[in-house]
């Protein structure tokens, strides 16, 4: 790409760093931005700048926050007794905007990945285990992708967490609501069949 | 989207005004950014604002630029008889990027659209008038998108030019090279034949 003008070529550069945006979006962003007001950009840039600077990750659950302890952990409404275990923040906030959960959580920051150089010691593992120990924690509940790395990750912080002597359970799996059978995979639907629930009329 | 964090709900949102950026994409952009080095969201802050604060149009060619005269046309190698007229910066781009032209440029900054109140005046025609009077410039190119808009455009922009004398073009339109001609649209493929140029064999 030809730029007639070195500061263009200086902001396309920088927003074709972030993944998924090449040369082309980069240049339509930054040509949107010159047509903005000039405050527009600069609220833009802050925004940025402080995220990176002032975010932290909470002290007890790794969810990132601006606080020492996250808004999660410091509302005392929510059930203390009870852990989710996710891989990510990501995950957090899915779960949040279902609005069905009512416990704290525990962000592992990712899953174990060998081929990607990552061990349990890079994972909020042994601080989970602190926290079950610590905290008086009944339940965790753990929310990992079904892959074979998370699969992984349930299995080793099942056995560190055998000690303890904490109840622990999986996100239930098995056929999405409003998916059709015909297009479930067939292990999530041989799966579902083995692992079945008893029927339930109205009114039982 | 449930944020647990403020700072974060703030990056977000100013990623998704950006055009074609959603709420998801825009955290995935922000959750990049956290896991970077603290320089790197500051160069990309610093490289947005200075783009927006310093660069302007250039005096003559309405091109962006970071100086009074834009990197072109203050290129004394370049041809100054011949002018290519762009709607927009971008289209700059793509004919500098052919290596094929060696003239000046003049960005109109849009085209007539009088449905979304987009009229001569609010285009750089009077100033290509002037251009043409001041300048000794010799042919005029116009660079225009094949649509009602741009042909619009162009008939305006001629009928402007006319008292002046200087010689009008507009660039070649037909089937792409490499196109499949059963691919190409009916328009386009009737044009091509009823502006069809004289083959010339190798060595004539």
């Amino acid at each position: 790409m030809n730029f007639s003008s070195k500061l263009i070529e200086e902001a396309v550069n920088a927003f074709a760093t972030l993944p998924g945006i090449g040369k082309k979006t980069a240049l339509r962003l930054v040509l949107h931005l010159l047509n903005q007001p000039l405050e527009q950009s600069e609220q833009f840039a802050e925004a940025i700048v402080r995220a990176r600077r002032d975010i932290r990750a909470c002290r007890r659950c790794h969810n990132l926050s601006d606080t020492e302890l996250c808004g999660i952990c410091q509302d005392n409404r929510r059930d203390g007794r009870l852990v989710c275990v996710v891989e990510s923040i990501r995950d957090v906030m899915a779960i949040e905007d279902t609005g069905q959960y009512r416990g704290l959580y525990h962000v592992l920051g990712g899953v174990i990945a060998p081929l990607e150089g990552i061990g349990p010691a890079d994972l909020e593992i042994d601080s989970l285990v602190h926290r079950v120990e610590a905290e008086g924690i009944q339940e965790i509940i753990m929310a990992i992708s079904p892959t074979i790395e998370g699969e992984t990750t349930i299995f080793y912080v099942s056995k560190q967490l055998k000690p303890t002597g904490v109840r622990l359970s999986t996100i239930a799996r098995g056929v999405s609501f409003g998916g059709e059978l015909e297009y479930a995979d067939e292990l999530t639907l041989g799966r579902s069949i083995v692992a079945r629930i008893p029927y339930q009329t109205q009114g039982d």
